[in-house]
């Protein structure tokens, strides 16, 4: 065996007992919102064939796919003049055949198609597993995280739209979380004010650029408009578009205005208002959920792909990228060759939300707790004594420890400490002949002699 | 695009939302009783440096493990010689940096010994993850599985084998199982049996004879046994150790007997002792668990691994091999330098497991419910009346779906029944006059007219 100084793997991370404690919060919070709403939850193998990613995510997004080198020889199938050119790009479907997931909706897309005949439709779906990319690791961004998704496919109806409104809204609030705003565009509108600009083969130029609008400010998205091909003419008409203030109603007035001969920019309007009237009408009665959603008509997200509504989650506590967004596709599994299934979803930024609470202090006490009490071990005496009680505690469902060594009490306090746990019984020979044990409470500092029957009613609560 | 027929990967899975909640509710299960135990959860990376898991496994355990390919050009740090002769084996190293994690117990050590001053000893930590393994699949065998480890190290207290022994009980009869054997043995009673056999330079070979009892009858061990250099004196002296019976008192007798000139055989025993005698001193008020623990001196499992208790369980109730084992070893993290660290830790089998529990019909019925009540959806009128009452039964934490467009009653039927949804509200002209909504058990087909009030409560329960 060799023995080296072990290291983790370039992008990756160790998940701690508090850490995970705190990732498995965030996990069971959403999860629990997902299952109310209807979602169930499927899982996929992390490694697919490699025939089915390759394509899907551009030339560069190919590049950042992990593959996994076939086992035994797997030389014997490379054709001997690849490898005298050493040609690592035209070598690798010889020797790979495997590959890590790099999101989730691809492997969906393949489920669907798969398992048609057992799902019925429409299929409302959660999946949050880990997915990997070969990308240059930086701070807040890793070759293995996890995704959080929630989709259906089958349905167009807009009701799904309004519905992760809603989701979003009570997965956020669950978490602790207070001013967010939930910004939300659809595609079609997109197209409507290309056409309008006279500029429809530039849509995705057009939303390339004025998706940077947060970033580059108005005169560097002019800019970009300016070296994409349009005219000083177009961004005179688009500007107030990309400029719209108010709020959405007014937006929304506007738009029709400006779009008013655009038949698909007005359906766009028209899915909005639709989405916007479920929200209002679902929420009738209810005043505990009160999304703060904003129109915008400057996002854009990956618009190759959605066909209607897209969605973006932005926290106003903490200055961060978008912790969530998502939108309708119309076509996810084309590329198996499944036709005109229309889908939604969207997705929950996990480490993102982590650093969020963390930054806010919104990880909830009970979120650190594990053990709840430590029983000392003195001598073996009081060890054998504990035995019992030890076993009592936890058929009490109270998540106890015996330290399992009569080592000196300072270490057995700081063992305690170390995992924040708030009781350590403590038996001594007085304890023994009294039957009466000390407790002490480790945040106040307070010792108190109870019998083994208030302790159990003590550290059940 | 392509648009090819997907498949999955060979060996690997998919999991459906029924499999889902009935995995889920396997791994809740052993994860509440690992925590009452004060184990806590950690997570490691699904890859690590392709060094830091060379070499452990032996040889054919190295041809197992999934490599990943270096990204971008990764044939430029090969040596040209090493491309034309296309060999694969000393390629590896140079297109190779990182492979898939083969078992959680390499990542534990090297956790450990990375964290070691962070984390305070006794470490007691469990560990659900997938790991990866290039076998040939086969029944039951995957590419891609979860184990499911708890471990502690850093204690030589025998309390912590007793505990495990109680870990097993109460998982696995909360999940149900009654009838189950843990089995336990000694690496040191084993070692003594080779003493006083005059063999103790076979003790590897013996071991691996005496482990297939089971599999290859008496004769097949002896016949093993003499091919592997035992005379037929030895074997007379191993036999009746072999063919121990009785219960475990009566065993240890025999094996005090038979092992008394054996410093490290009678160690063994005494080890055992203690552990029974732990388990019997925490059960003395709690007639709730009771382990059927048997001592089995032919139980080896990995030996090379193990220096002190060995487990391993079965269940009596379905044909199936162990559902669970582990034990004590002593060297850790020795491969990564850090020495003389103890530990002791056993696993759940979870794919044996779920096979075992589906054969005997024990998923509780609960385990496959998701959504609570569908709500119809005859028209337009009827959704928009149905939009704040599905509402308010998620407000009610009723998990609640609204059939999002207004499809045949029958389709909407059957979509509840694929779904399982226990219960369907039905809203038409009548129910919207009314207020009283009608609401249909899908077990028994029997409806009812209630308010809204009267249903929320009904679903609530």
């Amino acid at each position: 065996m060799s023995n080296i100084k072990p290291s983790l793997a370039k992008g990756t991370r160790d998940f701690s007992p508090q850490e995970m404690v705190k990732r498995n919060y965030i996990f069971d919070t959403v999860k629990t919102v997902f299952k109310k709403y209807g979602y169930a939850e499927i899982q996929t193998p992390s490694m697919e064939n490699l025939s089915t990613l390759t394509g899907k995510y551009g030339d560069e997004g190919d590049k950042l796919i992990f593959k996994i080198l076939n086992s035994g020889d797997y030389l014997s199938k490379v054709k001997p003049d690849l490898l005298t050119q050493a040609n690592s790009n035209a070598m690798i479907s010889s020797i790979s055949e495997k590959a890590l997931r790099y999101d989730l909706t691809v492997p969906f897309a393949r489920y669907v198609v798969m398992h048609q005949n057992d799902i019925s439709l429409p299929f409302k779906r959660f999946q949050v597993q880990p997915v990997w990319r070969a990308d240059r690791p930086q701070k807040g961004r890793y070759r293995e995280f996890y995704q959080c998704d929630v989709d259906v496919v089958g349905s167009d109806s807009l009701l799904n739209e309004a519905e992760f409104i809603l989701i979003y809204q009570e997965a956020l609030s669950n978490l602790g979380l207070k001013d967010f705003t939930i910004k939300i565009n659809n595609r079609k509108i997109l197209s409507g004010i290309a056409e309008v600009v006279g500029k429809p083969e530039l849509i995705i130029d057009m939303t390339v650029a004025i998706d940077k609008l947060d970033k580059i400010g108005l005169d560097g998205v002019i800019k970009e408009l300016l070296e994409r091909g349009f005219a000083e003419a177009d961004i005179d008409r688009l500007k107030p578009v990309i400029l719209l203030e108010g709020t959405n109603e007014q937006k929304l007035d506007s738009l029709k205005t400006v779009l008013q001969s655009s038949a698909i920019g007005l359906t766009g309007i028209a899915e909005i208002e639709t989405v916007f009237d479920y929200v209002q009408e679902m929420l009738k009665t209810d005043s505990s959920l009160n999304p703060d959603v904003e129109l915008d008509v400057t996002l854009a997200r990956g618009l190759n792909y959605y066909t209607g509504c897209i969605f973006e989650v932005k926290t106003n506590e903490v200055a961060m990228g978008s912790i969530g967004g998502g939108g309708r596709y119309d076509d996810l599994t084309g590329m198996f060759g499944l036709k005109g299934l229309t889908g939604v979803g969207v997705s929950f930024g996990a480490d993102r939300i982590y650093d969020v609470l963390q930054e806010l202090n919104l990880f909830p006490e009970s979120a650190a707790v594990g053990t709840k009490v430590l029983i000392s071990n003195f001598d073996k005496d009081a060890e054998r004594y504990a035995l019992p009680i030890l076993q009592r505690l936890r058929r009490a469902n109270v998540a106890t420890e015996l330290y399992p060594s009569s080592a000196k009490l300072k270490k057995q306090m700081s063992y305690a400490d170390d995992k924040r746990i708030p009781y350590v019984i403590l038996i001594g020979s007085d304890e023994m002949q009294t039957g009466f044990l000390t407790i002490k409470d480790m945040q106040s500092g307070s010792q108190k002699q109870l019998s083994i029957e208030s302790i159990v009613e003590l550290l059940k609560g």
